[in-house]
C-alpha cells in the first residue's frame, strides 16, 4: 500500500489529535530508519498504522483477541495494550498488508518485547519520543536516540516500568522482558 | 529437625554477620507467623535455613542447578539468586527436611514469585525488614507489615524492582510476576 493511501485509510479511524501524533511518529520513525539503516518504507507504513485500532470498541478487540492467534492473557491486562496486536491482525485482513516485519513492529509498539528487531525498536521509540510528547526524562532519551537506538529503547522500557509502578499498575510481561533483554544488549546488566 | 539443632547445623556455614542476620530473620518470621496465623515451627525452620547455601562455591551451586530439577535459566542471572533454590534442595538431601511449604519459602525468599503462600510471604518479608536492615523506604514497609502482609510484600517487590533498575541490573522474572500478582492481590492494580 502506498503511504498516502495508508494515511487516508487510517485518518477516519483516529481523532484529530491522534492523527497528528501518528504523523509525528511517522516523521520520527523515518528519521530513525535513515539514521540506523532500516527500510524507510517499512518504518513509514508501520508508523502510520501503529494506532490504527486505538479507538476500536473493546468488544471488537476482545472478539479478535479471542478468535485470532493472539495471546489470551492480553485480556487480563489493561485494554490500552490491545490495539497494537489487534492492528497487526486487521491490517492484513482488511488491506492485505502481510509483512511480518511491519506487523510485529505494530504489534509490540506499546509493550516492547525481548529480541526486538531494528524496525520494532524504531516504532517503539518513535512513539515514545515524537516531538509532541512531553514528560520528565524524555529529553535525555531523545538525545540518546541520536546515537544509540538500543540504549534509547532500554531507557524507554525502564521509564515505562517506573511510570507504571508509580501508578501501582500491573505490567505486561513483554515489557519486563524488553527491559531485561535491552539491559543485556546495552551491556548495562551486572549479571 | 529441632530448631536448636538447625541453628547448630547452619552456623558453621555462615559468617558471624550473616548468622546474626539469620537469627533476626528467625525472630521476625516468628512474629509475623504469630500475627498472621501461620505455623511458627515452619516459619522458624525456613528462616534458619534460608541463607544456608549463601556461601557455597559458585561451582557447587552451578552443578546442583544443572543436575537437580531447578530452572536452568537461573544460571543466566546473578548468582545471588542461586542460594535459595539450592538450599531448598540441599536441606532435603543432607538433613531429610522434606516439607514443601518450608522448601518453597526458602526457594523463593530472594525473588518472590506469583501466588506466594503465607509462609513464603513471611520469609520473603522477614528477610527484607529484619531490624538489622536499613535503607530508604524500609520503615514504611515495616509499619505496613504490622497490619497487612500482602501489602507489605507488594511494597517489597516494588522496592526490589526499583532498586535493581537503579543499578541497571537484569531482574529475575519471578520478581516481576510477584509484583504483578501482589498488585492485583492488594487491589492496587488499575488493570
Amino acid at each position: 500500500m502506498k503511504i498516502d493511501d495508508a494515511i487516508e485509510v487510517v485518518k477516519p479511524h483516529l481523532t484529530q489529535k491522534r492523527f497528528e501524533h501518528t504523523l509525528r511518529v511517522r516523521d520520527t520513525a523515518v528519521k530513525l530508519a535513515e539514521k540506523y539503516g532500516e527500510s524507510k518504507l517499512k518504518a513509514e507504513l508501520a508508523a502510520v498504522f501503529h494506532d490504527y485500532c486505538k479507538y476500536r470498541s473493546l468488544d471488537e478487540m476482545e472478539r479478535i483477541i479471542k478468535m485470532d492467534p493472539l495471546p489470551k492473557d492480553l485480556l487480563k491486562f489493561h485494554h490500552e495494550l490491545w490495539h497494537g496486536p489487534v492492528a497487526s491482525i486487521l491490517i492484513e485482513k482488511e488491506y492485505g498488508i502481510k509483512d511480518n516485519d511491519v506487523q510485529r513492529a505494530i504489534y509490540y509498539h506499546t509493550t516492547g518485547r525481548a529480541n526486538m528487531s531494528k524496525l520494532e525498536m524504531i516504532i517503539f521509540l518513535a512513539d515514545y519520543i515524537e516531538p509532541g510528547r512531553e514528560f520528565p526524562g524524555l529529553q535525555e532519551v531523545r538525545e540518546v536516540a541520536e546515537t544509540n537506538l538500543v540504549h534509547a529503547c532500554w531507557m524507554t522500557s525502564k521509564n515505562m516500568i517506573s511510570f507504571l509502578m508509580s501508578k501501582n499498575a500491573i505490567i505486561y510481561p513483554d515489557t519486563f522482558y524488553a527491559y531485561n533483554d535491552l539491559t543485556i544488549r546495552t551491556n548495562g546488566g551486572n549479571n
